[in-house]
C-alpha cells in the first residue's frame, strides 16, 4: 500500500470552493495509486474567531476549556473535506483526535504527541482511498482534549508520517521555502533542499512555513517533508537530512522576527541563584525568552533577554514576584526591536560569515548579538528593517 | 448529593453576554445546594450555519460526515459556558459525547440514545459544582459521532436525568407551555401542568417547546420536566404524569403545523400489498408521512397522506419507484395547507369535543380529518389560519 500524508493549512480550506479544489488535488494523488492521509487545520481564521469568543467570556480563558473550544475548528474542516472527497467519488472518512487515537501529554494549549493508533489507520485505509484527520489536537490518557499550540497541524502531519514511516507533504499559501520571506523581499530565492537543522533555525526564527516541532520529529525519524503551494502548480522545497544535500551555500536563509522587546535588568548582586530564579519563573509562567545575554561586571550582574512585545505585562508581573523585597536592581523594557538572523549549515565550515554579517550591517546600530553553530542573530531597531534586509540579501546572495 | 439537570437552548447561549447570564442563573442553583448538570445546544443559529456550509460542498451531504460537522456546535457552547462558570468561581468542566459516554444507535442524523455513563458523571460531580455536557449528540459503539435530530438536546437532557433518576429543567425563550403558541395567539393561557401524553401530541404537532423523544423518555422513566424561560423570572410549566394533574380541562391545547402538502393517489387497484410498498418505501427514504387516510371504493383504492412541503420532490421520486411500470393510478400534490389540532387528556372522557370542534370551524372548508384518543386534527387551507385559531381558542377557552 503506497500511502502519503498531506497537510493543508487554514488558508487552503478557508471556504467551500477551496475545500473542493483541495479534494481535486487529493484525487490526483489517488489516481497515481496512493492512499492519502490528509491532515487539516481549521478553516481560514476560524481559530482566531474562537479565541475571540473565549476572550469575551474571560480575559484568561481556562486552558482546558480553551482546548475543548479550539479543537472544534479542525473537526469542522475534516468533515467538510471528507464530504467533498465523497462527492467526487473517493472513499473517504474523517477522524477526530479521539477516533484517530492521537494521544498527547496533558499540557493544555501546548501538548506534545505521544503516540498514534497507526494500526487502526492502516486497517481503515484497506477499505478507503483517503482518511482526513484533525490536525492541531489530541487526547490525553484520561480522555481530555488538548491542542498542540499554533502551527500544531504541521506536527500532527509529521507525527502521523513518522508513525507510518512515510513521506509528508505540507501545503500552504507559500510555494516552498525561500532564503528570506518573499513578503519581506519579493525577489527571494526558493530553496530546493533545506536541511532539518537549517529549517529548525529558520522556523524558530520566524520563517512561518513549518512548525518547529514538526521539523524536530521529521529529523528524529528521518521523514522527508515536501513544502508546496495548495494553489499553484510549481515545484516546492524538500526538508531533508543534510547528508543528501549537495549544493551547500554558506548562508541559506535570513529570517526576521518582529515586535521584540528587550528586557534589561541592571545592578543585580552577583548571585547566579537569582539568575536561575528568573528563568525558572519565566518558564513556569510559560514565557518564552530568547537572546539571553548575561554580563558579570564583577561588582554586579546585567541580565538581558528578549520577549515578544505582547508578553511584556506578564513578564513584568513575573519579575516582580522574583524580586519581591529587593530594591537595588533596575528593570528596563526596550521596545520596537526586531531580530534578524542568518542561518546555514555551511556556516559550520564556512569562514568569515560573522565578518560578512557585520560588514552588511555596518550602518545599523546593533543592540544585541547571539550566535549558534549555524546561525547569527542580532537585535536592531525596527526602523532599519528594509535597509538591513537589502544589505543581507546582497551580501549573502539570497 | 442533590443533582438537577438543566438544559439551555441555542437562543439562551447565542452570544458571550447570554452565556455569562446563564452562568449566573446556574450559580443561583448551586447556592441553593445543588450540583448542576447542564446540557446545552449550539449557539444561536450556528447549526444552520454549519448545515449551510455542508450544502455548499454537497447537495446531499454524507450523513456520517454531517454528524461530525454538526457535533462541533455543542462542543463550542459547552466549553464557553464552562469557562464562564469557572470565571465566576464555580468548579466546572465541560464534556463532549465521547467524554460523557453518551452511547447511541448508529442511525446518523437521527440516532437514539442507548445509554450514558452515569457512574463517571457522579464521580466527577463529587469534586465539581457543575458539569456542562454537549446535547444533541452521541457516539456509537464503534466510536462514530452521531446526532439525534432537530431538538435532540432536550432528549439528551431528559435521558441524562432519567439515567440519574433526577428532575430536569428545560430553559428556552418561551416561558412555559401554552394552550396555543403565543406567537399565533398572544393572549394564550400558560399551563401549570401538562401530562406526558398531551405534551407528546402537542410536540409532534408543532408546539416547539419540547422534542417528542424527550417526552417519551420522561414518560417512560417518570421524570418531571420543568419548562421555563432562560431570560425572565416567571413560573413556567411542569410536564408530569397525568395522575398528579387535578385540573383537567377537556381540551388543553391547540397546535398548528404549517407548510403541509397533501399527497393524493387515486385509481389504485384494490391491493394492500401496494399500500404496504408505499409506506415501506417512504420509511426507508426517511420520509415522515402524517394524516394517512385510505378509502376503498370497492373498484379501487384512494390513498392520501400529508408531508411537509420541502419533501415533495423526494416523495415524488420515491412514489415513482414504487409505481414503476404501472400507469392506471394518478398522483396529485395539493400544497398550501396547514394542520390544526386540539389536544387534551380530558377528551378521553369528555363528550362532544368533536362537535365543538366542527362547530368552531363550520365556516372553513376542511380537507381531511384524523383523530386519536386525545386529539383531533384537520387539514385546512393556509389562508384560514387566523380565523381558525380565533374560533378554536374561543370555543375551548384556551
Amino acid at each position: 500500500m503506497n500511502i502519503v500524508v498531506q497537510k493543508y493549512g487554514g488558508s487552503s480550506v478557508a471556504d467551500a470552493e477551496k475545500i473542493k479544489n483541495i479534494a481535486l488535488k487529493i484525487s490526483e494523488k489517488v489516481t497515481k495509486g496512493y492512499k492519502v492521509i490528509i491532515v487539516v487545520s481549521a478553516m481560514g481564521k476560524s481559530t482566531d474567531g474562537l479565541i475571540n469568543l473565549a476572550k469575551q467570556i474571560s480575559s484568561a480563558p481556562d486552558p482546558r476549556e480553551l482546548d475543548m473550544l479550539l479543537s472544534t475548528g479542525e473537526q469542522v474542516s475534516v468533515s467538510l473535506l471528507s464530504m467533498a472527497l465523497k462527492e467526487i467519488g473517493l472513499r473517504s472518512k474523517s477522524l477526530n483526535a479521539f477516533q484517530a487515537g492521537i494521544k498527547t501529554t496533558d499540557a493544555h494549549n501546548e501538548a506534545k504527541i505521544l503516540n498514534f493508533d497507526s494500526e487502526k489507520i492502516l486497517q481503515l485505509l484497506e477499505e478507503l482511498d483517503s482518511l482526513v484527520i484533525t490536525g492541531f489536537q489530541g487526547v490525553t490518557e484520561s480522555g481530555e482534549m488538548t491542542t498542540l499550540g499554533r502551527g500544531g497541524s504541521d506536527t500532527s502531519a509529521v507525527a502521523i508520517a513518522a508513525a507510518l514511516k512515510i513521506d509528508c507533504e505540507i501545503y500552504s499559501d507559500v510555494a516552498g521555502i525561500y532564503s528570506i520571506d518573499p513578503r519581506l523581499y519579493p525577489a527571494a530565492k526558493k530553496r530546493k533542499f533545506i536541511a532539518y537543522d537549517e529549517m529548525l533555525e529558520m522556523a524558530s526564527l520566524g520563517a512561518k512555513v513549518l512548525h518547529s516541532r514538526s521539523v524536530e520529529i521529521a529529523k528524529k525519524f528521518d521523514i522527508k517533508i515536501y513544502c508546496g503551494s495548495s494553489f499553484i502548480n510549481e515545484e516546492g522545497s524538500y526538508v531533508v537530512n543534510e547528508n543528501i544535500i549537495i549544493e551547500e551555500p554558506v548562508v541559506t536563509g535570513c529570517s526576521i522576527v518582529e515586535n521584540e522587546t528587550q528586557v534589561f535588568i541592571k545592578n543585580l548582586p552577583v548571585d547566579y541563584r537569582l539568575v536561575k530564579s528568573i528563568f525558572e519563573k519565566t518558564a513556569s509562567e510559560g514565557l518564552n525568552v530568547d537572546m539571553i545575554s548575561i554580563i558579570n561586571t564583577d561588582s554586579n550582574l546585567v541580565v538581558s533577554f528578549t520577549i515578544i512585545e505582547s508578553k511584556r505585562e506578564q513578564m513584568e508581573n513575573a519579575l516582580n514576584k522574583v524580586f519581591e523585597g529587593m530594591d537595588t536592581h533596575e528593570i528596563e523594557f526596550r521596545t520596537g526591536y526586531l531580530k534578524l538572523s542568518v542561518v546555514g549549515i555551511g556556516m559550520r565550515s564556512g569562514i568569515g560569515v560573522a565578518s560578512s554579517f557585520f560588514r552588511a550591517l555596518e550602518d545599523i546600530p546593533i543592540k544585541l548579538v547571539t550566535t549558534s553553530e549555524i546561525k547569527i542573530s542580532c537585535l536592531i531597531d525596527a526602523q532599519y528593517k528594509q535597509q538591513a534586509i537589502d544589505s543581507i540579501v546582497k551580501e549573502f546572495n539570497l
